[in-house]
């Protein structure tokens, strides 16, 4: 039972109208080969995440026929939200799963950048897909949002990748990229004190000398400090590593995790690192899960 | 992606000749509709046991076709091991999965039973599915293994459910019956005081006043003093909250868990119910592991 290769997690600018986003999400689902994961939309930031998995190819077909429903169902120009939107498909980030590396993930980002663009999408490449070093950040390329790339469009280091050099209002520009999995994994504190936990982010981040693999910010989310992580490597840290230095750094400010929560997927593996790592466990496969079987075997 | 109403665990005389555990195998898996979940074979026991699941009527057509290829495969006259066997098929327990309650498998262990039955097979009904209080437990059923039962079955008491009221010495006897799902759950203490497994045992089986749907034993494996559970109701107690009182259990005798094992299968709730408890998860299902989407959603 491997995993596909690819992973597409693309959000566009529709979260309200469901009639809308059922027709943006039946343009992936009636693609053969393509297996629809997700689907979160967001009425207040006016925007969807859609996650879907598959082999290349269907990925890549999937991939241009979302691209073509957001150019039909959504107009940029009349579309209003709280998220600085740049495109009725804003990002289209390609993730690689089972056995593809991240450079299979570019390759795919850049070959559907050019069938998007040749649709009158204004295309950035990021991350891992990008052309240039300033261009790798999806923050430096959205910066003022559809307003901000049309002043920048002129200028030669933000010329786009794919499609017109000019933006048509009703489509905008789409960053598409390439970037490891991750998991966002965020703790809450028992303090309304962000300082704590932007300093126990400063201590368990890798950028600041902590745990491999792990990115960490402190935030105010709903009145609590919240660390909130993405962990890139579970194989260097898994998410019992993360938290119980989060627990330990917690401790020494005299704050508690009081509860935490995972955005977005996590594989079967992530779980069961957990498992193993506090019931000391000797052995826990996916083989020993029920429906790993009922779901995933064939014949075995 | 619901789970198939039921599983059966069969366990058949037979764990050395490869073809022909493979040729017994394949008579369940080339029932439509059935999925085989696990074989284990062990040839000390010369004994296996298979793992399959699936609706009401395919199963018992694949046990129908399992008890078939046991008669073909199996001579109990000339069978040796260390396992005090009573049948070629020996064990035939349906376990109820999903929606499915505990009368519906004892339903379908008395539907088998009576076609096994009409193969040649002496049956008894245990468990859930006995028709007398005296043949609950299989450990009454099997006592004495073949030769017991040949001294006990012109007895009233010890007649056959279903089937010839004499043994057939290639064929044997089949306990057929229905119990609840399970997992074993073993902890092995960092001591070979067998004393202090016994002691933590009483301690936390709801037999003795303990944990509800734990049942425990102390034991001596490979030099180790373990406590050897049965959860048989995860949601009043679960593996973290069984191995917690455990591990409190153990430092009260000056021990500790070393480490654990799971015996067979566990569903992935069990798995989500452990990380949820260590990590403080707000929240954690089933379709936040990626894996479920895959393997599981036909259109979502």
């Amino acid at each position: 039972m491997p995993l596909p290769p690819f992973e597409a997690v693309p959000n566009f600018s529709e979260g309200r109208d469901e009639k809308k986003i059922g027709r943006i999400a039946n343009s992936v689902r009636s693609v053969p080969g393509v297996r629809i994961l997700g689907l979160h939309s967001d009425p207040d930031h006016n925007r969807s995440v859609l996650t879907f998995a598959g082999e290349e190819e269907p990925l890549l077909h999937a991939s241009v026929a979302l691209a073509r429903a957001c150019a039909v169902e959504i107009d940029l120009s009349a579309q209003k939200g709280e998220h600085p939107r740049m495109g009725s498909l804003d990002v289209l980030p390609f993730v690689p799963l089972g056995d593809a590396t991240l450079e299979d993930a570019a390759r795919l980002a850049r070959r559907v950048g050019e069938e998007i663009g040749a649709l009158g999408f204004c295309v950035y490449l990021y991350e891992a897909a990008a052309t240039a070093p300033h261009r790798r950040n999806l923050a430096d390329i959205r910066r003022g949002g559809y307003e901000g790339i049309a002043s920048r469009i002129d200028d030669p280091l933000w010329k786009p990748d794919y499609g017109p050099q000019k933006l048509d209002p009703r489509l905008g520009a789409v960053a598409v990229g390439a970037r490891p999995f991750l998991i966002a994994f965020n703790a809450y504190l028992d303090t309304d004190n962000v300082e704590i936990a932007r300093a126990i982010a400063r201590r368990v981040r890798e950028r600041d000398g902590g745990l491999p693999g792990v990115k960490a910010l402190g935030l105010m989310v709903g009145g609590k400090a919240q660390v909130s992580m993405n962990l890139t490597d579970l194989e260097k840290t898994s998410m019992p590593v993360a938290l119980e230095a989060i627990r330990a750094a917690a401790r020494e400010h005299g704050a508690q995790v009081e509860s935490t929560e995972l955005v977005g997927l996590a594989p079967l593996e992530a779980i069961l690192q957990t498992a193993r790592y506090y019931l000391s466990l000797r052995e826990l496969k996916m083989e020993h899960v029920l429906e790993s079987g009922l779901w995933g075997v064939e014949d075995s």
